[in-house]
C-alpha cells in the first residue's frame, strides 16, 4: 500500500485520524489536494506492511481506496499523480506550454563577462540566468569556482536583467549561503547520488534542477527525485545531460529517449542540456533542436561572449549571436509541436 | 597524399598518366567530376607513399595539388569532397531538401498483410516500402524471413503502390536474388563489419542503407560506408539506429548526436531509425521529430495493422493510423528547420 | 517442453517412434547418450508446443520425464547437459584438467616468420599454433590477409611442430577452403551474430573457437552457440575477448565476471584471449594469470618475433622470451587452482 | 613544470628559498624526501607556468633538474615517485608483500551479528573488518545505516579481535564523528566525484580506501585520489569495484584491466572488491582469485552470516564458511604469483 485516495467529502477529523495512524506505525504522510480528491501518499518502507494492514487502512472512515505501485519510485510516479507538476519561478511557469531556457556561462568569472552575457541572453529570450560559483571540476589545479563571490555577481545579473538565477550547490555546508542568492539551485550530474545533499536540499522549498548523472539509468535519476520529494520538495526538473558511452566522438551521449520516457513515468517536468550533452557548440543547436522536438519542458544553454577565453567548457558555450539565432529556430520547432517559447 | 585536385583544364592524356603512374604503384583511383575541377581520390594504403613521391605526382601535368585526408576514411570524408551526396532511387532524391520516409513491416509474414500495411503507408505519404525477407535474429528458434517469397511480395507491393523497396541482405550468397527485387539494400546493424558482406554489395551499384552497429563507433561506421566505397559504390545512406549503452528502459540508446557529427564528417545522406533505436511503439513519434530536428534526411519506421501479432518486433510497430498522424506532426517540424517530408 | 529424459531401458523402437512425433510436429530431435540416460533435446520453436501435447509426450512409452528450459539457448545450457563438455583436437583434449594455450601471430605474414614464431610457442609449451589468415580490419585499405597463401603456411608450421592449426572464417564461401587446413575453425568477434556464418559451420564437424562480440551480452553469446549447435556441432569453446565500455585506457574492458557466468550456465569450454581484451603486451601477462585463476578452460595469446614489424596488433603481441616466462608463470596459477597446463 | 629534483646536497636555506618563490607564485610545494634525493612537487595550474619562469628555477641553488609530468595527476603518478607507495594500519602493511583482506557485511545492523562475523572474518585470516554505518542507498526507504550507533559497534568488534575498522564516510559533516571511531575511511562509489568530501578527509591524515565510480575512467579515478593528495594525505588505497556497462548478467562489469593499469600508472596500492564488482556470492571466490592473479593489493570481501536476512547486499554476501575455503584457496594463488595472505 503506497497510496490511499481519499472520499470526496473526507473530513479533517478523518484525515487526521488516518494521518495519525501510518505515523504510528514509522511513516509519513504526503497529502497532495487535487481539484476532485485528496490523496495520501505513504512515505517509508512501505514493502513492509502486511495485506491485514492494508485492508484496515482501507475500511477506515474517509478513506476511498487505496494502491500499490509498482515502481521504486512513488511520489515522483505519475501513478501517484496523473497530471503534470507545474510550478511558477518567479514570473515564469516550468512544466506548461512554454519551454523555459536557461542560459548563461558555465562559470562565474567576473561581473562584468557575467552581465555582459546576462543582457545578451536576455535579449534573445532567455527566461533564465545560470552560472556556477561552486564548480566540480575533474582536477584540484582547475579553476574551482568564485563562491559566495560569484553568489554576488549572480543576484547583481538578476538585478540588471530580472532573470532568476540558477546554479549549483555541490555542498551540504554551502546550502545556506546558496540559498540567499539562487532562485532556483541545480545539483549536478556528479552529485546525483549524493543522497545527504538530496535530502539536504529537499528540506527547503527551493526549486531544483537535478541533473541525470553520467552512468544513471531513467530509474536512478527518478530515485534521486525521490529523496527529495520524500523530504517535501517536490518542484523538480529533471536534466537530460549525457550518459557515458563507448562513443568518443561527443564528450557524452546526450539520451533523447530519456526526454519521452521519464514524461511517460513521472508528472516532473524534464529539461535538457544539449551543451554538455554533446559538448561541442556546434552540436548544441541542433541537439537543442531536438529536445524540443522530442517534447523536453526546458533547455540549459551555455552561452559566453569569448568562448576562447572561458575557464570552464568554453569549447561548448555559444556566442551570444549564435544563440540569437537558435532561440529564433527554437521557436519555429516549439510552435511545430504545439508549445511555444 | 590521399587526394589530386587536377587543373580545370587537365586532358584526358594527362589524366590516363596520372591514373597509370597510381596503378603502378598498386593504388587505385577513384575520379569524382564536379562542376569545376576533377579529383582523383587515391584508393590504397596511402600511409606507404614517401614524400618523394607525393611530390613527384604534384609536379606532374595536370596536377593543381595534392591532400593529405587525417581521417582513417577518405572517400567518405568531407575533405574528399564538401558538397552533400545527393542520388536518386526511382522518383525520389536522396539527401536533398525533402525528407524521405521508409515505412514498414520488420518481416515480411505473407502478401496480404504486407499490401494492406503497404497501402497505408503509402497513403500516409512514405515514400518506401521495407520489409525483411532474410531476417537476424537472436535465436535459431525464432521466424527467419520467407526468404526469395518475400521477395516477391515485396515486388507485388511495389507494383501495386509504386514505392521502391528496401530490404536487407545478410549473406554475399544472396545479394543475386534480393537484387533482382530490392530497389535499395540493407546492411544491418549485426552485419555493419561483415566486411565480405560491404566488399560483396560495394562491388554492384545498388543504394544502399548501412546500419550503425549496436557497438560501433561513428567512425567504425564511416569506415564500413569506406569498404563500400572503396569498392566502387557511393549511393550509400547512414543509418543511426541506436547503440548499446548500460540504460535498461529503453531496447537501445539512440543517439541523435550522430546526425550532426556525420554530416560534419561525411558528405553521405543520414538518416535515422527511432523503431529500433527506442524499441516502443510509443517512443518513435516524439524521436522521429527530434531526428528530422537534428538535421536527419530521412526515417525509417516500423509499421504493422496487427503488432500484437507480428512475427518481429510488434512492441516497436505503430498501427497505420499512429503513422498516419505521425506523418502530419514530422511535415510541422520539418517545415520548422526548413525541409519538407 | 524442451527436453525428454528417456527411461535407463528405452528400446530402440520406443525411441525412434518419440523422434518421428517430434518431427511430424515440425522439430529436430538432438539425441544425447549419457552414461546413465539418453536425453533428447527438441530443436525448434518449442514455444508453441500445448501444454496437452505435453502431457501426451510423457505418458509415451520409453518416457520418464519432460522438462522445460527457461532459458532461451537450450543446447548449449547447463539445464540441458549438467556435465562439462569436454572433446579431443589431435592429442589434445578441451574442457578437461588441463589449460589449453592458444598462440601464434594475429596476422600470417610470411612463411618464415610464422615458422619462427610456431617453434618457440611450441617451445614454451602451447598447445595449438594460432594466425590470420582471412583478416577483418576496420580499414579496407589495411592488410586483409594472404588468403589460402596463408593457411598454406599454417599446414606448414603444423607439419613442422605437430601444433593443431586455429584459423578465422570470415565468410560462408571460405568456409571449404578453410576446412582444408584448418583444426580448429575460429568465429571472430565481428562476426558472432553473422547468424548465416554460424550456421554454415554449425553443419560441419569441426571445432570451433566462438569468440564474444564486442558489445554482446552472454546470453547474445549463448545464442550465437545454439546457432551452431543446432545444426549439429557442439565442439565449441566460448572465448571471451573484452567488451566495449566507456574505457579508453585499454583497447576492450576483459570482462573476466563471463568465465564463470558462463561455466554455470553453460556446459562447453570458456577460454579467455587477453591480448584483445586488453590491447597492450604489458597487460597480457596479468590478465592471462587472472582468467586461469577465475576459472577458465583456455588461453589465446597473441605471440609475434617482431611485435613492431606485425602488419596488425603489434603493440599487444608478446615477444617469445616474454611468452615463455608468461607460460612459466601460468604452471604456478594453474597449479593453485587445480589445474595443469 | 611539475617536479623540481634537488641536488643531493641541498640546504635547507636553498630549499626554503624555492619554496617561497613556489609559494609567490601561488603554488604550494610538497616535499618528498627519498632515500637519495629531495624532490619538489609543484601544487597548483602548472600550466601557467612560462618556460622563462621554467629555466629560472632550473638555475636556482639546490636544483638538479625539473620535470614536467605530462598526465593530469601528478601527486598520484609513477612520474612523481616511482616506488610503490607503502604504508600502515596498525600492525598491518598496506601496498607490500602481503595482500589484504577486509571483510564484514556490507551495512552494520547490530552488535551480536557484527560480533559473531567479525570473529568468524578474523578467525579465517582477514586483517581488517568492514561494515557501513552511513549507507548510500538508491531508494530513500531503504534501510540508511544505524549511523553513529553502528560505528560504536564496529569499534566494539575491534576491541574484540583486534582488527582495524574500515567504514564510509558520505558527508563531509559526518567526518569528525568517523574519524573517532574508524581506522580507515572509505569513499564509496558514488562519492568518488564528490570533491568537497575528497578535500575534507583529505586534510586529515587517515588511510582511505577510495572506490572507483561506476562510470568513472581509470584516469578519473587517479584525479580522485589528487584532490585527496594535494591536500595532504597520501595514504590512499584506489579500489576497483566494478563498471556500468551493457552486461545485465551480473551487477557490475569488474575490470580487472584496471589493476595492472592502475599499478603502472599510479604508486598508490591497488585492492579489488569482487563482491559489488560482480553481485552474486557465487562468483566472489573465482573474481577474487583473478583479482589477486591479476596483482591486487587488498580485497574487501563481504561476509555476512546470515545473507538471506541481511538488509542490504545479501545476494552478494559470502557465508563464514565459503569465506574460509576462499582464503585457503586465495592463499595458494598468491603464492603463485609470489605474494603472501
Amino acid at each position: 500500500m503506497d497510496i490511499i485516495v481519499l472520499k470526496p467529502k473526507v473530513t479533517a477529523k478523518e484525515l487526521r485520524h488516518i494521518v495519525r495512524k501510518l505515523e504510528s506505525m514509522g511513516f509519513k504522510a504526503n497529502i497532495s489536494k487535487g481539484t476532485e480528491r485528496t490523496v495520501i501518499g505513504v512515505i517509508g518502507d512501505t514493502s513492509k506492511i502486511t495485506e491485514d494492514e492494508s485492508n484496515a487502512f482501507a475500511s477506515m472512515a474517509g478513506v476511498e481506496t487505496i494502491h500499490r505501485i509498482i515502481q521504486p519510485f512513488k511520489l515522483a510516479s505519475r501513478d501517484f499523480k496523473s497530471g503534470d507538476t507545474v510550478f511558477r519561478v518567479g514570473r515564469q511557469t516550468i512544466g506548461g506550454r512554454k519551454i523555459q531556457v536557461i542560459a548563461g556561462p558555465c562559470a562565474v568569472e567576473n561581473l562584468p563577462t557575467l552581465l555582459t552575457i546576462a543582457r545578451e541572453v536576455k535579449k534573445a529570450g532567455a527566461s533564465f540566468i545560470r552560472g556556477g560559483a561552486f564548480k566540480p571540476r575533474t582536477s584540484p589545479y582547475s579553476f574551482q569556482g568564485l563562491g559566495e563571490e560569484g553568489l554576488k555577481y549572480l543576484a547583481e545579473a538578476r538585478r540588471e536583467t530580472g532573470l532568476p538565477v540558477v546554479t549549483e550547490v555541490m555542498d551540504p555546508r554551502d546550502i545556506d549561503v546558496v540559498l540567499k542568492y539562487a532562485d532556483v539551485i541545480q545539483v549536478g550530474a556528479r552529485n546525483m547520488q549524493n543522497f545527504r545533499l538530496l535530502q539536504a536540499i529537499g528540506a527547503h522549498d527551493k526549486p531544483i534542477v537535478l541533473k541525470r548523472g553520467l552512468s544513471a539509468t531513467i530509474k536512478d535519476l527518478l530515485m534521486a527525485a525521490e529523496y527529495i520529494m520524500a523530504q517535501g520538495n517536490n518542484r523538480i526538473m529533471l536534466c537530460e545531460r549525457g550518459i557515458r558511452t563507448f562513443e568518443t566522438a561527443t564528450r557524452n551521449t546526450l539520451d533523447l529517449n530519456a526526454v519521452p520516457v521519464l514524461k511517460k513515468l513521472s508528472h516532473l517536468p524534464v529539461i535538457v542540456d544539449p551543451s554538455h550533452g554533446a559538448g561541442q557548440w556546434n552540436l548544441v543547436a541542433p541537439m537543442a533542436k531536438a529536445a524540443v522536438a522530442a517534447g523536453a519542458d526546458g533547455l540549459i544553454i551555455e552561452v559566453h561572449s569569448r568562448p576562447e577565453e572561458a575557464l570552464s567548457d568554453g569549447e561548448q558555450s555559444l556566442k551570444p549571436e549564435k544563440f540569437k539565432t537558435l532561440m529564433k529556430e527554437l521557436k519555429a520547432v516549439a510552435r511545430a509541436v504545439g508549445r511555444t517559447l
